[in-house]
């Protein structure tokens, strides 16, 4: 079980959460639980390390940055142990959780769940209480895993204790075909496999990190994401071959935070593709879109490519102090445009679903201005105020609606 | 060099801290520094522990509060890099810093230096930042060492490293004769040894723990208590040998925070004393001072001891319910009774000390209702609207007045 950190948020909401683990510890499970800190307190602890300084040791943030959680497990071990639960927490160090050494951002290396599953087995079934976010390095040192984490610690915890399932408490109850908010007959989605949750976390649905479903779907853990406030079923993320065959399009995510890039009359010569990718690359800029016009009779080509809103103006002037040597004309970006995509793993073995997508954007006037595909997901860069007409469009088409 | 609470107060007062450390580091010295949670920070924790369950586990209080310092710690190693001094933070697992198994309040085992001491002789002269206040046990838990226990975790990691000296830092600039709020004629004491200090310490002067100069006297560890906020030297505490002959009193502790409970007509049979004090010792009461009148001619006596003030009601109600038990016929409590004493080792040759403060005292008309003396101490119980008269009066008659 994952709790986040609004559902950890102060001392009432840690109480309704024991009370969600008591629930299935005296259903007979074995539960290990993973907590983030309570809500606001990372934010609180990143701030003091700027103000110590801008430049901060990433080592020492992690030291201070890994206290919030810490001060979690104890409060929900505490209140656990109230209501008559066996709990005690497990730091980073005691289990070992252990991570490589890139501080900040450390990825998972093991995870020794042994004394855990040891005491599940006793008779108190002692409930294991485990920080998110945190692990310790080869030099054992503190690390954390990068901003919301914590789903990925719970998969990985859930993989290291063999778990039946990984419940993410969240404050939604589920995954559903694309953002209530944004289209009120949005629906929430009962089963979906690994595969598609993968590509609809990566293309804008907020509700699962995305490293945390590449973790669940490489151990094929099963994972059900699920409301702190509500006692109902949550969208289960499954193995492809435990989800039956449904609809063409699972769902529609979409993503405001982008922006297109593109350079005019670029020399149609060899390395210079690599030449503008390796610049940003090296600058840490991720480029998720590319498309290249063909090219014309001055042997100049267009290129496009889509980076996030946030790095839209480190990227523009690097392309501008690198104009000479890539020797493009012009230079046109904007942050106007949004990304919406189609999501389904029916669309391996229907081959109509792309243009019924690109005919249905048509005939609401909607013009596409760059296209990528892969084997399960179709997505299209339209300008941000066809976003929702867009989106609703395409939930209607594609049967989505409630 | 160790810092407390209000010496780690903000962002800015840690660059203070930094600043001092750097300035012992430029002057060649080898540098461990232990620092308590930023102010109030440790009190919100307690609070969030309490609130989570008045009768929580001290093995995860332990978890939640040691979080405080962990904080400090990462932070003060950020700021001491950015002035361009080598520092690192070292948790007590990362020690490790042992202690016993009693949560809450453990005594310290034993501190690995021996990666500390390392990296003073490298060419970086590495600074060590060590949480104060909390360990680990044998079972591999955070333990904390009770409040106030910073001082005594300084004085630990200043012996495990064979340190020269141990500097805590705090909001006063020294160790006083006496209380300057009370008797502003109160001096600074340049040279105290630890036998003083201890008495002094466990009699009501605050600036130190008890138990940090206890530690500081078994291993000869000379210590220094200065402020963090002014630039000079402060009060050293050394072993007896290095302090010059002086005046025969060196201080003139007192405490407010007692209370006195007189049982009358007490049958003066074999086993009453014990009765009356291991009923106290059971319910966790300390018990100072003790005195018992001289058998009357009912065979009857007056017994008399001193609490502190916070025990006195459950003292009174433990004393009612065994009042057939022991016997007595009638019980005073008061706690408008204040403690005085005069601390210094020239009372070991000089025998004439104590009566001038009977004396002394007499001649002001305060009574003394209780006496207790060790063989460098004499403390007397007075009533508390005396007590400023009485500690000016000594003051000034035993010759400490600036």
């Amino acid at each position: 079980m994952k709790f986040g950190g609004t559902s950890v948020g102060d001392i009432d909401r840690i109480r309704s959460v024991a009370r969600r683990v008591k629930a299935e510890w005296d259903d007979g499970n074995e539960v290990a639980v993973v907590v983030s800190a309570m809500s606001g307190e990372t934010n609180r602890l990143v701030e003091l390390c700027k103000a110590a300084n801008p430049m901060h040791d990433l080592r020492e943030y992690d030291t201070v940055v890994s206290t919030g959680e810490q001060v979690t497990v104890g409060l929900l071990a505490i209140i656990l142990q109230s209501m008559g639960v066996e709990a005690r927490s497990w730091l980073a160090w005691q289990l070992p959780f252990n991570t490589s050494n890139s501080h900040g951002n450390a990825n998972i290396d093991n995870i020794d769940g042994s004394e855990i599953i040891a005491r599940f087995e006793t008779q108190d079934r002692q409930v294991a209480v485990i920080p998110g976010f945190q692990g310790i390095s080869p030099l054992d040192r503190v690390t954390t895993l990068g901003r919301g984490g914590s789903d990925t610690s719970a998969v990985a915890v859930a993989a290291a204790l063999k778990a039946d399932r990984c419940d993410i408490y969240t404050d939604v109850d589920g995954v559903y075909t694309t953002d209530p908010r944004l289209v009120p007959k949005a629906q929430k989605i009962d089963r979906v496999s690994h595969e598609e949750m993968l590509e609809m976390a990566s293309l804008g649905a907020k509700v699962l990190q995305t490293r945390s479903v590449a973790l669940a779907m490489r151990y094929q853990m099963p994972l059900q994401v699920l409301s702190s406030f509500e006692n109902k079923p949550g969208t289960f993320i499954v193995p492809e071959e435990k989800v039956m065959e449904t609809a063409d399009v699972t769902g529609i995510p979409f993503s405001k935070a982008e922006a297109r890039i593109t350079l005019n009359g670029v020399p149609d010569r060899p390395g210079t593709s690599a030449l503008i990718f390796s610049a940003l690359g090296d600058a840490g800029i991720n480029v998720d879109m590319i498309v290249q016009s063909q090219t014309n009779e001055n042997q100049a080509t267009d290129m496009t490519f889509t980076v996030t809103d946030t790095d839209m103006d480190r990227a523009v002037s690097l392309m501008e102090s690198r104009r000479v040597e890539i020797g493009y004309q012009e230079l046109v970006a904007d942050d106007k445009v949004a990304k919406v995509s189609i999501v389904g793993v029916g669309m391996r073995t229907n081959s109509g679903v792309a243009q019924k997508m690109f005919r249905t954007l048509s005939e609401k006037g909607i013009n596409i201005k760059v296209i990528t595909t892969s084997e399960i997901k179709v997505s299209v860069l339209v300008a941000e105020e066809y976003l929702e007409l867009a989106v609703r469009a395409l939930h209607s088409e594609f049967g989505l609606d409630v």
